[in-house]
């Protein structure tokens, strides 16, 4: 083919980038409600205006294209805003976790070599002492919520006034290149310190558009905010939800006294959360559960929904859907895929079959379950143990300043995910375990989650966690620490009893724990606490 | 921000293409049913297999990269594995219209330096004859297909036996380049030689996603093939279909007598099509219209559906949509997009608000009605006359080996799609003729669709087309042509007496001409036939 005269021009080549999403959304509907927040609503041109006064603002200061500006706050319009105006502006989002201590905090301003702070009133104590631990002045916003009482403002102004500092007419267009960052994302980082994750315009639109055909977003979608929009960029519904023009509804805090109501009251649809998230509102006083009359789409990942759960949530009107990814990999990278005939499963059975990290979206280009060393994928037998592979458009560019991490993680042209699965026949994966959470004992590995799955059927078990206990005959063995439900008892023993009964004697507990369980920021259960704990379980 | 170590690598980065979404389905959806056509079925597994086969066949005969494939046929699995096959191997789909005569097709497979010709036995008869009209031998494979009696074969093999000589283990891979070509694509052309559009695989891996979002494809879509494939790639509904895991239901023609049992029989739950498509719905005999107890998504374009049109389709239990766009943006540009509320309006302001174009795809970067030498934007006030200009990913590279209509179409950074619209305050663009049918009588402009809209009205009409008539004193004056329903009678002075109830005086025919109308190969009224009729209309 002779392709002389058939170049990329204006006309016909333009980044791709979520910021066209927001540009589209404010056409389209501009006078639909983009953000509600408590009383508080803005119209897609409201929100476009917004976003445009904070990208003019920014760029007033002279933070532009590469530039990092990091903001600690909850699901408020603030946080929502700064995923377009920030990378409208050209610079970098560093959403911080807000469950963060100041020590962390301060790295990370560090590291992300942050230009402007623009934290929430409720984390000023934290902020404050980053701020001191951190070498060097940092100018700093306010978000003053008044849906928050409590905290104090660290900051020159308030996110408002900066807000009017800028323009909101002016159109600051897409990207040069689709391949520049858009969000720096601190990873929690059970060892060692937080490595920065590099998101960019492309793997963003992309996974954004993934997300919304995966989770079946329409213009009549309304999403309730139960994800950290810290979380992956919120699994990227930030922009996913406005590519279809949907309603984000913000929320301070993940209250079922707050969720019933807004789901009842604004139709919620669609919403996302780790499966803590799900615990919370079955375990929920009943006077709390507004009830609701249509069914609302949950998106869950992180660990897999056990079967009382999905049945527990199915009863409520939520229809559970299990995903799985990682930061690194824009939050979804894969779901337990519909197939046909599911429907009329026993929830035992569906919940097996949704137990599943499933298969990768359609636009992640690569999956695979392989041996971590040679890449060789193992057999598709539902029983061979290989680490989960990854690649494609929405993996990330790589951690900031530490090419040594970048270079492992991309070993091999693939991005290793550091979790361990096995490959069923019908090319779903489920994950076993992280690579460090196996339990080796007498040679055998153990999957701690097999452990975990089995105590979850335990009718008085409402969470629990399995790690290794170091031991001088065996190596290791499992160590067990359970929370009971409220008001429910059981002793060690009989938990040991009732895990005899389904697992190979190897893999039952010797020790049985009960009490609260430590979480990461992100709600994940901490286990490298748990294996501090494991050590002296008595 | 420090960039080193934040480059492309295999694990981050792919090229766009819709060849993954294949892939994908073959994995994620193996044993569904991809293709139905008649009593066959092939599953995605199947459809993977038969597509390597094609690719792998192609390349043994060192077709690859650049060389172009021609196809002859109507809706059937050879074709929509083409859409896979051809690109696999690296090399360019030229979909052929059947509809076009011997001599453009021989045009066309000259221009477009096709290497190879699959063609249905159908069309033996054309394709005869353009290769005797072609200056050099060109290998054909036979499309022997059990549902069509007659034509016959004229190539070395048929299609079944080519395919056997590919490998249907071996995979090729995505292309280097997303840039690179995948389709070529000839506009009708109303005058002078056919154009042909080049297509990218980015183009139409982003155009696929935008159709998936925009007409709300799932994994339980099924989707009956109204719409020919060599339109605009089908709309690139030959790639969203799969990209979703949906059944492809193939049609080789357009008869209700074969629709309706299909929607029945299949569930279908989406289909394309021109408007006339509907009308031989709608005018079907009762007998055929077996009946379905589900909602079936109908996308049309070409021409904004008439209410009547509208309501006819609801009541037999379609939903419609409005899409609008041109070969060179892959098809559907624009969607007539829904806004809350307009359900509850009653139908006539339905199809008042339905039959605008719309706004641009979430994947189309731009749109603008504008002047087209100055490129300045109308006023939106749903009066100001301008032409719809288009740009983005979703735009073709161009046309081949014609630079001169490139640059002209391309002016300025914009596509130029011909069409005149006027745009309204919601930002919704509304066509009101093609450049070269508006009439101008007497100095004012009269819009030739303004005038069929109102003929549509008339009880006894069921097609219509206005086009001007060169007059010594006015310039030009409206001529009608009209097709009545069966049974359905009318005078030509009833019809004018009918139209000066709505219309402006200077609107009104002052001839009606009653009879079949000539449609392009694609269905659309050829405007250019009527024109030289109108010379002379008694």
């Amino acid at each position: 083919m002779d392709e002389r005269g058939l170049e990329r021009r204006a006309a016909n080549w333009a980044p791709l980038t979520p910021l066209t999403f927001l540009q589209w959304a404010a056409r389209v509907y501009p006078d639909r409600t983009a953000v509600i927040h408590g009383e508080q609503t803005f119209t897609y041109a409201e929100l476009q205006a917004r976003c445009r006064r904070l990208a003019s603002a920014l760029a007033r200061r002279s933070i532009g294209r590469g530039d990092t500006v990091a903001v600690m706050a909850p699901n408020v319009p603030a946080m929502l805003e700064a995923h377009y105006g920030v990378p409208m502006a050209g610079a970098v989002l560093n959403a911080l976790n807000y469950r963060l201590d100041a020590r962390s905090i301060a790295f990370i301003l560090e590291h992300g070599e942050a230009r402007l702070l623009i934290t929430d009133r409720e984390f000023s104590p934290t902020i404050e002492a980053a701020l001191r631990l951190l070498g060097r002045p940092i100018p700093v916003i306010d978000i003053d919520d008044p849906l928050h009482e409590g905290g104090r403002r660290l900051g020159e102004k308030d996110y408002e006034a900066f807000l009017a500092e800028g323009d909101p007419a002016l159109d600051f267009g897409p990207p040069e290149d689709e391949w520049q960052a858009i969000c720096l994302l601190y990873t929690s980082g059970t060892t060692g310190d937080p490595k920065g994750v590099v998101y960019h315009h492309r793997g963003a639109y992309l996974n954004a558009l993934g997300n919304a055909l995966t989770f079946g977003l329409s213009p009549r979608t309304v999403y309730l905010w139960t994800l950290p929009m810290f979380h992956c960029s919120g699994w990227t519904y930030t922009w996913a939800v406005t590519a279809v023009g949907g309603t984000h509804v913000c929320l301070r805090r993940v209250d079922p006294a707050l969720i019933f109501p807004a789901i009842a009251r604004h139709g919620v649809t669609h919403m996302c959360g780790a499966p803590v998230v799900m615990t919370m509102l079955i375990h929920a006083p009943q006077d709390v559960k507004v009830r609701f009359d249509h069914v609302v789409e949950m998106a869950t990942g992180g660990a897999a929904p056990p079967s009382t759960v999905i049945a527990a949530m199915e009863a409520m009107g939520f229809r559970v859907t299990h995903l799985y990814g990682l930061t690194e990999t824009y939050g979804p990278a894969t779901v337990c895929a519909w197939q046909p005939g599911r429907e009329g499963l026993p929830v035992d059975a569906r919940a097996a079959e949704m137990a599943r990290q499933g298969v990768n979206y359609p636009t992640l280009e690569g999956m695979m379950v392989a041996d971590p060393a040679t890449l060789a994928p193992v057999e598709r037998d539902g029983a061979a143990l290989g680490e989960v592979m990854l690649r494609g458009n929405t993996v990330m560019r790589g951690y900031l300043k530490n090419p040594r991490a970048t270079e492992a993680a991309f070993a091999g042209g693939w991005f290793h995910s550091g979790d361990l699965a096995v490959w069923h026949p019908d090319g779903y994966i489920e994950i076993k375990d992280r690579s460090k959470d196996v339990i080796i004992s007498g040679g055998e590995n153990i999957s701690s989650l097999e452990i975990e799955e089995q105590l979850y059927r335990h009718p008085a078990v409402m969470e629990a966690a399995v790690v290794a206990r170091p031991d001088p005959k065996w190596g290791e063995t499992p160590c067990a620490f359970v929370t009971l439900k409220p008001g429910a008892t059981a002793t060690a023993d009989e938990i040991v009893a009732f895990l005899r009964d389904t697992l190979a004697h190897y893999k039952v507990p010797r020790h049985v724990v009960f009490g609260p369980l430590p979480k990461t920021s992100t709600g994940k259960i901490q286990k490298f606490v748990l294996r501090e704990r494991a050590r002296d379980p008595r």
